[in-house]
C-alpha cells in the first residue's frame, strides 16, 4: 500500500509539471529568431545549391555503392564542399563490406506449354550479403511459389527441398497510394530480409523474392538480405513482380524449372569513411545538433532520392546558413553516413565512437526517404517535443510543412543514436513514388523534383537552426534497443 | 468553263445523294439482327476467351519476334484454335526477316567529374535493321547530344563525323495523358525510324536514340529504324529517357566518350505465316469481313498489348458467334498478321495474295493500341459511313464505346487493304498507358486488364457482326498510296 501510494504521487507529481509546461511554455524562440527562421525558409525555397549537389554526386560520381572507387569519390567530393563553405571537416573511418555485383540472369527452361527449343528471360538482381553466388553455370531446379512465409512453413519440407523458393509477396498499393508507404514497404520487404533464411530452412537451393516496392516496369529491386550461418547459404535474387506472376500463373498449371546464374562477390571489408562538418556553435560548440543523409548507395541507379537528396539537403543546411550569415549557438553538424544500404555501418560506427558524448548530442536529423513534398516534422521520442516545436511549425506551415507528427520513422542512420536518448527528427515525405524507385535502375536525377528538394531543405535547415539555440533540454526517451544493434 | 460546270454539277449531285441518304436512310440493321448485337456485345462483356488467349500468347510462348520459334509455335496454337471453333484455317506464307537480337551494353568511359577507374552504365536496345551491329569488341567514341533532326543538319559535318549522336527527343507527356497518345508518339517514334539515316548522312559512327513513348523506369523501347543502302550503315540503339538525359547535362560540362557494344544479327529470311480462319457467310462466303491484330510481338517483352490483344479479341469474335450460334451472312475472317513489327510484311503479303480479290473484302478491322478501354470505333475511309454505323454505335454505347470517329487510325497491317479501297475499322481505345509499355520489356499480361480487353473484344465482335449482313455496300474511298507500299 505504502509503495502504491508513494507511486501514485509521484504520477500526480509528474502530471502537475507537464501540465505547467504546456499552459506557460517558457518562449522557446526571441521574436529575432522567429524572424531568421523565416529568412531562412524563404531562402532555402529560392536556393539551388542542393539540387546542384545532388547532381554531382548522382550525374558525374554516379552509384555510390559501399566500399567501391565511387562511393570513396563521394567522401572526398562532399568533404572538399562542405570544407570550402568553412565548416570542420573531419573523415571517421568505418569500416565497410565490399559488396561486388557480379554477372546475373535467369530464364525458365521448362515449363507447360513452352515452344521448343524457347526459354523465357525472367529479370533478376542478386541481393546483398554472405555467399550469395550460383556456381558459375548457374543453378536449375524447378520452383516452388508461395505468397508467405507462413505458406512455405505449412508446406512438407519434401515439397521444397531441392528446389527454388518464389516469394510473391503483393506490395500493397493501395496502401502506398494512400500515403501509408512506408508500412507498405515494410510488409513487403520482410521477404527480401528473412526469405533467403525461411527458404534455406526447408532446403530450397535458391530463393527469389518479388521485388518490394510498387513495380509495373519490369524493375528489380535489390537490397541486402540476412543469413543464418548455421543454415546453408542458398543464392537469393530479387525479381520484377511481372516475373513473379509469370511464373505463379505458370506453377499452377504444371512444373516448372528456372536457370539461374548470379556471382556476386563479397570481398574483405575495406575502410570508407563517414563525412563530419561542424558549423561551430557559439555559445555550446560542444553540443550538437546532426543534420544528415546517407552518402552510399545501391549500384543499379545513381542513387538520386536515396539518398543524394539527403546528403543534399543536409549540405544545404550549412551553405544557407553561411550565405544567410546565421550563427548557431550549438554546433551544427553535417554528416554525410556510409553504408547505410548494406547494414547501417556508419551510422553504427558514429554511435560507437561518440558513446562517451551522448549527452552532447541535442538532436540528429535525417532525411532518407526521398526528396517527395515535405509536409511537416517527425518527432522521434519523446511527444513533449511536439508542443515544444509548435513555433517552428508555424514558420515551416508557409511551404505546407507545418505538421508535426510524433513518429519514430526519422531515418535509419540515427537510430543508434535514438536508442541512446538523442532526439531525432525527419521531414514528413510524401513518399507515394518513392518505392517505385529506390533500390532500382531508375533511381535517378530526374526522380527528384527541384521545388520539391528546396522545400526538404527548407525544412531540414529551419529545424536544424531552430534546435541550436533553445534553452529548454528537448526531453529524451530511449526506446527499447534492437536485437541487431546489440 | 464547262469542264468546271461539270465538275460542279457532279459535286451537287453527289452532295445530293449524301443529303438524301442521311434523310431516308435505309434501315441497315432489322430489329431482329440489332437483338442479336446486343445479345453478342453482352456475352462479349461476360467472357474470358480473349484474355485466356493473350495469356497463353504471352506466358506459355512468350515473345514472338517475327522468324523466331516462338512466332512459329504461336502460328501453330492460333491456327489449332481456330480450327478447333470449326473455322476453316489456311496460313499464308510470309517471307520476314530474322533479325535476332545479339549482345548489347554501353558506357559512359570518360566525363566530366567521373571518379577514377568508374564508368556509368547507359541502358541500351538494339533496334532492329540491317547491318546494325558494332565490331564485337564495340564502338568507342565522343558523344554529341542533339534535340531535333532541325539541330543536327544545323550543325558543321565536322562537329558531328566521328561522333556517337544521341537524339533527346522528349516525348510529350502532356499530349499522351489529354488522349493524343499516338500523335505524341507519332512525334517521338521519327526519330527512331529517321535518325540512323540522318546521323549517318554527317558522319557519324553510331546512333541512339532517346526511347519513343513516355519512359520513366529506365527503360528501353525497341523498334526498328530506318537505314540508307547509299550511306554506312551505322549502329542504332535506344536508350532510356533516364540516360538520355543523364548524357544531354554531362555533354553540356565537357566531352564525354561512350563505349557501344551491339551485336545483332540480320539472319537470311524465313518462312512464316498469316494465319486467314474463315467463318463461312451463309449468303455471301465470297464476301469477307476481316477482324484482326498482328501475332508477331518484340523480343524484350511478351508482347501482351502488342499485340496478343489484338489476336485475342479477334479470336473471341469467332468463338462468340460459335458459341452464340450466330451465323454472319458475309465470312467472317480471323487474321493473325505475321511481323507487322519488323516491317508490316504480313500486311503487304496478304494485299498481294488477293490483290484480285480486293472488291470482295468488304471491310477490315484491326485492334493494335493495345487493350485499354474502348470509347467507340474509328472508322477509316469515306466519312459517310459513320451516319450509317450510328445503330451499331448505339449498341455499343452501353459499355461506354458509342463514338464514331472518322480516323486513318485503323491499324498498320490494313494499310495495304485501306489504300486499295477496303474500308477500314479499329476500336478508338484509351492509349494514356500503352505508349509506356509497348516495345518494352514491361509489355507482358500483367498490362491487359481483362474487362478492358473483353469491352474491346466487345467493339469488334459487334462491328464485324454487324457489317456481315448489310446491304448498303459501304463507300469505298481510296486514300493516296503511302511511299513505302509502291
Amino acid at each position: 500500500m505504502p509503495k502504491l501510494h508513494l507511486l501514485l504521487l509521484g504520477m500526480l507529481t509528474f502530471a502537475t509539471v507537464f501540465v505547467t509546461a504546456q499552459a506557460k511554455p517558457a518562449p522557446a524562440w526571441s521574436s529575432e529568431t522567429l524572424q531568421q527562421l523565416r529568412h531562412l525558409h524563404q531562402g532555402a525555397l529560392e536556393d539551388n545549391y542542393a539540387y546542384q549537389q545532388a547532381a554531382h554526386l548522382t550525374d558525374n560520381i554516379g552509384p555510390r555503392l559501399a566500399g567501391s572507387p565511387q562511393a570513396a569519390a563521394a567522401v572526398e567530393y562532399v568533404a572538399a564542399e562542405l570544407r570550402k563553405l568553412g565548416l570542420d571537416v573531419t573523415l571517421e573511418p568505418v569500416s565497410v563490406p565490399n559488396w561486388i555485383r557480379g554477372e546475373e540472369h535467369a530464364a525458365l527452361v521448362n515449363y507447360p506449354g513452352q515452344a521448343p527449343g524457347t526459354q523465357q528471360k525472367i529479370v533478376v538482381t542478386a541481393l546483398a550479403s554472405v555467399n550469395n553466388a550460383t556456381p558459375a553455370e548457374g543453378t536449375t531446379a524447378e520452383i516452388v511459389v508461395v505468397n508467405s512465409f507462413d505458406e512455405l512453413a505449412a508446406m512438407p519440407r519434401e515439397k521444397v527441398a531441392g528446389k527454388i523458393v518464389v516469394f510473391n509477396e503483393r506490395f500493397d498499393r493501395q496502401m502506398a497510394a494512400a500515403g501509408f508507404g512506408l508500412a507498405a514497404y515494410g510488409q513487403a520487404v520482410a521477404y527480401r530480409e528473412d526469405g533467403r533464411v525461411a527458404a534455406a530452412k526447408q532446403g530450397a537451393v535458391a530463393v527469389l523474392v518479388r521485388s518490394a516496392g510498387r513495380a509495373e516496369f519490369r524493375l528489380p529491386h535489390t537490397g541486402e538480405t540476412g543469413y543464418d550461418p548455421k543454415l546453408p547459404s542458398i543464392p537469393a535474387a530479387a525479381v520484377t513482380a511481372e516475373d513473379a506472376e509469370l511464373m505463379a500463373r505458370l506453377a499452377a498449371q504444371g512444373p516448372v524449372r528456372l536457370h539461374l546464374v548470379l556471382t556476386p562477390k563479397l570481398l574483405p571489408n575495406v575502410v570508407s569513411y563517414n563525412v563530419i562538418a561542424d558549423l561551430k556553435g557559439s555559445e555550446h560548440p560542444e553540443q550538437v545538433v546532426i543534420v544528415s543523409g546517407h552518402l552510399d548507395s545501391w549500384d543499379l541507379g545513381t542513387g538520386a532520392i536515396d539518398d543524394a537528396a539527403g546528403v543534399a539537403v543536409s549540405m544545404e543546411t550549412a551553405e544557407l546558413l553561411k550565405q544567410l550569415h546565421l550563427q548557431p549557438k550549438r554546433t551544427i553538424r553535417i554528416v554525410a553516413w556510409m553504408a547505410e544500404e548494406t547494414g547501417i555501418f556508419g551510422g553504427k560506427a558514429y554511435a560507437k565512437q561518440h558513446a562517451n558524448d551522448v549527452a552532447n548530442h541535442f538532436a540528429a536529423i535525417e532525411t532518407d526517404l526521398g526528396a517527395g513534398h515535405p509536409l511537416g516534422i517527425n518527432v522521434g521520442g519523446d511527444e513533449a517535443a511536439l508542443g515544444l516545436l509548435q513555433p517552428v511549425a508555424n514558420v515551416l506551415a508557409a511551404s505546407g510543412a507545418g505538421v508535426l507528427r510524433s513518429s519514430d520513422e526519422t531515418g535509419a542512420d540515427i537510430i543508434p543514436l535514438r536508442v541512446a536518448g538523442v532526439p531525432t527528427f525527419s521531414p514528413i515525405q510524401d513518399v507515394r513514388s518513392y518505392f517505385d524507385y529506390h533500390h532500382t535502375a531508375a533511381d535517378t536525377l530526374d526522380k527528384i523534383n527541384a521545388r520539391e528538394l528546396r522545400e526538404n531543405a527548407a525544412v531540414v535547415a529551419v529545424l536544424a537552426y531552430a534546435l541550436a539555440p533553445m534553452d529548454a533540454k528537448l526531453p529524451r526517451k530511449a526506446p527499447p534497443v534492437h536485437e541487431w544493434l546489440k
